[in-house]
């Protein structure tokens, strides 16, 4: 079945190319097509086989899917130019969804920027997948595949252009969900956010130490594997702490006030406190993450 | 070349296992005996082809090496145990080393088990290397290759002991390197408790958040690789804590200031700021971390 006539995707990193690929190889779409910034990652992701052009020749007719998947806060406004520039079009029964990290900066930015309510072809999303790689070079066919999305679409958005967007995910292999922009933005703060913050704080302490070649050079993998996620894009990590600010902070309160409670367990020797913490800790993460998605 | 005539390995864990199999693999030794206070887990090892016999007689001749590779807390009271009873042997040239993730309180427990001097024989001992999962059953003859073993020899230890650890360590692919303990102690703090302390705390912030099961829904492979160390075995974690604490209070500080630091960034949105110490974080991580000891 074919999801769209065709499908645009504007940004093609890591998410817009690995998008563009799935969506080729799925045969879903007539065509699939890029834009960039850098028209160099659109020649490179055609290069690549993802896209069936080397060029987007600016048109979306009322059976195109667009994807914008540029980051978070650049989002609003690639978005808005669209949506102004294609006004007609859009309103007509284009569907244009998103991939930016944080949600509820987008819709509002993008409501203050229609006038007060969303374009009801406009369907808020976020696939959960990634890697601390990036570009269209780090793009993979599979990347989404056994991954979950949120969709967050609001009162206002149309039932149809939800289904469309579903089914376009689906296409690439992931698993849809939908939720409150606003829930989505709390639970990402913990399972992502805060984790992204702990580790570029954790070798940005020890690039501050005296000597830090000496201490890297004793990190094994525990060390590794925890501070990977250190080595994502520095762009798209400062726009997400930006848009999601508030539930970030709330969640670094939370991280903080156990920190300080496991910091008095260590200062009174509470070993079986420590021991026990651990243990739960421990029980909670192999009961909830074996198997599932990776 | 044989290292020794017979290597005894007390506790027979993940690392005792490691070494047991890969010291009898090497063919280093004439028989690679164990002992556990767990007697399951020596008919274990030997039915895993890791030990030569289903038990230890408990004799050691001045040729042997013994490796104490039981919890740190328990470390000081095993090789002291063993020292009372083999006196005259251990004087007269058997080796002990252990594995104990922190060394100075060791040191400390067993200069004071021994009236002011640690035996000359005795050359404590870290690999630095592990897994979040435990016990003989998750042994493997190759843990060691290519990782580093930090030896931290006193002013008083034995030259030719420390040549005999040392051939130990690389009879089963590992390199090893001296250092004070106090600065091994130090730069562990940095590299592995610290970390472990996190990922700890993160997984125990989240689960006490309401619906915690919804929020580990959402984690994707950056919160699995994270939080992989908060699968780590929490008798030894928190004895690792308790003997190590005056250095992870002090690089928990440092961590903390930091994380300040990074806090009012984001509260003034300064996301110059941010993306600037971001990038500092990955080129640091990734001129260092590429290659070299997995």
């Amino acid at each position: 079945m074919a999801v769209a006539r065709r499908l645009v995707v504007m940004g093609l990193g890591l998410i817009g190319g690995s998008v563009a690929a799935g969506a080729r190889a799925s045969g879903a779409f007539e065509a699939v097509l890029g834009w960039d910034q850098d028209p160099e990652a659109v020649r490179r992701g055609h290069a690549l086989g993802y896209l069936d052009a080397p060029a987007w020749d600016g048109v979306v007719d009322a059976r195109d899917l667009v994807l914008v998947a540029v980051p978070t806060l650049a989002a609003p406004a690639v978005i808005g130019q669209l949506w102004d520039a294609q006004q007609g079009v859009l309103a007509r029964g284009a569907v244009v969804t998103d991939a930016a990290s944080v949600k509820g900066s987008v819709i509002q930015a993008l409501q203050q920027h229609c006038g007060g309510t969303l374009p009801p072809g406009f369907v808020p999303g976020h696939p959960i997948a990634g890697s601390e790689r990036s570009g269209v070079d780090a793009a993979r066919a599979d990347l989404f595949q056994a991954h979950r999305v949120i969709l967050t679409p609001t009162a206002t958005t149309d039932v149809a252009a939800i289904e469309r967007v579903t089914s376009l995910w689906q296409a690439v292999g992931a698993r849809v969900d939908r939720m409150d922009a606003a829930r989505h933005d709390a639970l990402l703060a913990m399972t992502s956010h805060l984790p992204h913050l702990l580790a570029f704080t954790l070798v940005d302490t020890l690039g501050r130490q005296p000597d830090p070649e000496a201490i890297l050079a004793l990190a094994a993998g525990g060390f590794r594997d925890f501070t990977r996620i250190a080595s994502s894009d520095p762009l798209m990590w400062s726009d997400i702490f930006s848009a999601n600010r508030v539930a970030v902070e709330a969640v670094l309160d939370a991280f903080e006030e156990r920190l300080a409670a496991v910091r008095d367990m260590l200062g009174r020797d509470d070993r079986q406190g420590l021991q026990q913490l651990f243990a739960d800790a421990r029980a909670l993460r192999e009961s909830h993450l074996t198997g599932g998605n990776p």
